[in-house]
């Protein structure tokens, strides 16, 4: 392998595929990112247990030059690390023997001799594609993961809740991310209808590493779902992750319908005298506030033994004239707002210990739902 | 205590003196912040075991309102955290039966109501100072702080090294901090001859603290020094903190004065060739590159059994025919460079054994030593 490539191309590319390089060395292998050279371009893979990346950069007479084909794999960090700090425009790299490469500028002054991972001891990767697969819009896509992502669980001990439930129906895309404690769930139409039914549970945390390396001016992703694997195309990127086994729980039954109390407010005012309230609290209390209604007044509380209490109060609309006193976590509450991109936000009530739905009064599709803290 | 204070200001001075809240809170009136209100302006004052920093806001109609004198201890990390989210332009702060502090703004929106830390449980602070003071430029302050704390020891078997050594001799300040493996001396004369002759041990991470808080369109510094502590005053700002007791070794011998070859260069290229050949260098091989000199040219090289080789070249002026090969950590080296503000940076050998002294070309007063490493 003998190529010359433009430094800035290189170095982003890396950056992009370097987010699976297994950090812990268990197999020393999976450390490293593989270099595949041909007539059509150079690809990029790095692969680690969980989730593989791969990036394509076509053949470009101004960014690549290629002198010769071949394959190597480099570790990931420290050629990551290498082409950051060349400061030259141009990079070369060329392989001798199958087990050294040279890293250099056009004027050697920079030159680098790396030991290569042996070709022998990578594992074969397996990134097909389907062809039923399933389109959804990039925006659509990152929307999914801003709005449901973080509702996920950190607690592997009952691992389908670590993941995202995207359920396709013909043209109805359903995504649900729960904790149990907090709910969010995106309902959208696909452009184009799926002939097949899914029921997936992809795992929260690599979504989140995809739509952050995903390259948002793309139209669009493609899905190619496999039995326990999901591809992820989008133009020259490919992000494979496995799918999490088992049943995702019904969630629909415990979503309220209907409700004794509907209030509209600004989002940002919201947000913050529930952040206003919740110095006052502590982790171990929970985090709790209470918001109350009188009227048209929002009044937000919060009360640590150690350290005072807390009063804050807004206006509001209310679509009836009943009240209501509720407690929850003031951040699980922050979460879901922080979560709708809107200007005014609406917050049905059925009663204090029922499930609290926040909505965007402008996107029926998105629901956020947060379960209150009985505090008596 | 009553009165209103605008919110930047009151924020921006409980920032400064919060670095001296205690965060393990073994005595937990030292988590507290001081408010001393009278007809002068408020002293906010926070202290530790280690330093104290004390900061005092004048009246002025504008920017604070007094209705009733008064002191009051607060929850520090509470009460910055309350000033920074309050959205008003100005803050009322109201104590009721020296127990109580209601925090509010004018339209009552906002309202907290906290305990306080009960007066008698908190510390007597004593921030005298000393009609013998030392005066000192804040530029050069922050010089010594910039050019030197950095070599000191996180090693606190050894405290006296995990300190600043300030000797003043007349007009003439001597500044050395060593770790034992590097050694940054920085030697100034003083605006003003001192009586006195000091030799002083400053804890570096104090004096670091006190030069991020240091406004720097303040023209000087006053140094108040004491049996076993210093106080700083910068116009409304104290910081006070202990002196490091014992003896600082003797430094000045073992810098060498005379060199059999001193090479000139351009100081970010010879940072950057030091970082570039860092890459293959492992924290546990001590991070050691090699750097060897041949006519005009500099060759710094690093080997990594595990990694690979680099190299890298660059042009250098000499003042002899001499040539030295020498090895040494280059983190170390790029710290010194770091810590010299010149361009054109002087680097002097004895042998390959014999300390390398480091030079900006242009400041006489600032000396850079690294030990090298014995590699074979």
């Amino acid at each position: 392998m003998k190529l010359k490539i433009k430094k800035d191309l290189l170095l982003e590319n890396l950056n992009k595929v370097s987010k699976a390089i297994a950090t812990k060395d268990l197999i020393p292998t999976l450390a490293g990112i593989k270099f595949d050279l041909d007539k059509k371009g150079l690809t990029l893979t790095a692969s680690n247990n969980d989730i593989t990346i791969q990036k394509f950069i076509p053949i470009d007479k101004k960014s690549i030059n290629v002198e010769k084909e071949g394959v190597v794999i480099l570790h990931g960090k420290d050629i990551v690390e290498i082409i950051r700090v060349i400061p030259a425009e141009e990079i070369n790299i060329e392989v001798f023997d199958e087990t050294k490469v040279l890293i250099y500028t056009d004027d050697e002054s920079i030159k680098y001799d790396l030991n290569v991972i042996n070709k022998n001891d990578y594992p074969n990767i397996n990134l097909e594609k389907s062809e039923n697969f399933i389109t959804i819009t990039t925006k659509d896509l990152l929307s999914i993961v801003k709005e449901t992502a973080f509702a996920t669980s950190n607690d592997t001990s009952r691992e389908v809740l670590t993941g995202i439930s995207f359920k396709i129906n013909g043209d109805l895309l359903e995504c649900v991310a729960t904790d149990s404690y907090r709910l969010a769930r995106k309902n959208l139409r696909l452009d184009k209808t799926v002939e097949e039914n899914y029921n997936l549970i992809i795992p929260g945390k690599n979504i989140i590493e995809f739509s952050r390396i995903l390259d948002s001016s793309e139209e669009e992703v493609k899905l190619h779902v496999f039995n326990n694997k999901i591809l992820f195309e989008s133009n020259d990127l490919l992000f494979q992750s496995r799918l999490i086994n088992g049943n995702y729980p019904p969630t629909n039954k415990s979503i309220p319908e209907e409700f004794s109390l509907t209030i509209t407010g600004n989002l940002s005012q919201l947000y913050n005298v529930i952040e206003q309230a919740s110095i006052l609290t502590t982790d171990k209390e929970k985090n709790i506030v209470s918001l109350s209604t009188k009227g048209d007044l929002l009044t937000v509380k919060s009360v640590s033994n150690e350290k005072g209490k807390a009063e804050m109060k807004m206006n509001i609309k209310k679509n009836n004239k009943e009240d209501i006193t509720i407690a929850f976590s003031a951040k699980y509450m922050m979460d879901a707002l922080n979560a709708l991109s809107t200007e005014e936000v609406e917050m049905s009530f059925v009663g204090e210990v029922k499930p609290i739905v926040i909505k965007n009064t402008k996107d029926d599709g998105l629901l956020q739902l947060v379960v209150p803290i009985r505090t008596y």
